[in-house]
């Protein structure tokens, strides 16, 4: 990983063989990053997504293996029993341009990924919450 | 919904049952939100998503029902007619992982849903365009 | 192109017959700006997105004529040679709400696009890199 710091904005560079999430994890403790969204670009190898059943309250997962374009990515930044937290989906392109997508478990970068990640000031905390047992974004209710 | 207000930016929490763009709306109206943009992860069971055709002036629309990942999910916000307007885009994977993605009319949250939302300064206009009759930004015109 | 500046943010419109990746290379290149990412939605007409294979270090390409909702557009700015340079990734969806995704080449406006762009304080350059082939972001080490 290579990285700059602008502001409260991080650029990030992660090269061939790099894990996307376990990489952000790392820079989010070493920086003390408990808030904020990223989003990236860039070409992974191998990808781990996940899929939820709200009936079931399972994951199904599929792991791809093959040269894929980063489609999309986004995800955010929490804290959870002290510790760095990312929540991050993605979209995958393969040779045929043909996408799948879903919640990222992990992928590996094959050339590079680029990602931009704004910090924000304060930590949010995530809880598993007993309905559903994720892992959700500890809140306050508003009047919605 | 549940959220919480860091600078410039929100972390929003909406739960099974909610409707994405209407309670972002009504999140938008409560604190005079009139630009700005968001994304979003999460998971929804029903979706309305639509393609335009320029030659028709056309959206043809289709409803999604069942179990979808967020695969993307990014909006902007602006105000027409003093009200708030959300325009977003979306792609949602089902459980084979196939993605398909458009115009997001609306989505009802099956699990979770996690949106970042920054928020500018003033006021994005949205103006009927006559050509196209779409509502489009109301924007001066740069040297591009 | 119309635009406004709100602070470090840019609202921006393409409207029909504009290019993408050309227009925003443009006001990057008005305006001075050396880094910072971008989102956006809209509506295409003709698109070019490839595909990165590792192995061979090239790139296949496709070319996309039709009409097609942007899913999804992520990209970031930097600076190669003192001109910058938008690297960019889209998910694209067809009247089938089919989507195809990889980096974005470039892509005609049919209907209207719109995107938001946030910009850093400094530039960020980017450098050929040998083993790729690619030109890669010009960061430093970080302890990853």
């Amino acid at each position: 990983m290579k990285y700059t710091v602008l502001g409260t904005n991080y650029v990030i560079r992660l090269d061939a063989g790099e894990k996307i999430v376990a990489t952000l994890l790392s820079l989010c403790e070493r920086d003390g990053i408990g808030s904020g969204f990223f989003n990236g670009l860039g070409a992974v190898g191998e990808a781990e997504i996940g899929h939820f059943d709200p009936a079931t309250g399972d994951y199904s997962w599929v792991k791809l293996s093959g040269s894929f374009e980063i489609a999309a990515l986004y995800g955010n930044i929490s804290v959870v029993d002290g510790n760095p937290f990312i929540h991050a989906h993605a979209s995958l392109g393969d040779e045929t341009f043909a996408v799948r997508g879903g919640h990222l478990r992990e992928a590996t970068v094959s050339a590079t990924c680029e990602i931009t990640l704004t910090r924000f000031n304060d930590d949010i905390g995530r809880k598993r919450d007993e309905a559903t047992g994720l892992f959700l974004l500890d809140l306050k209710p508003g009047e919605g």
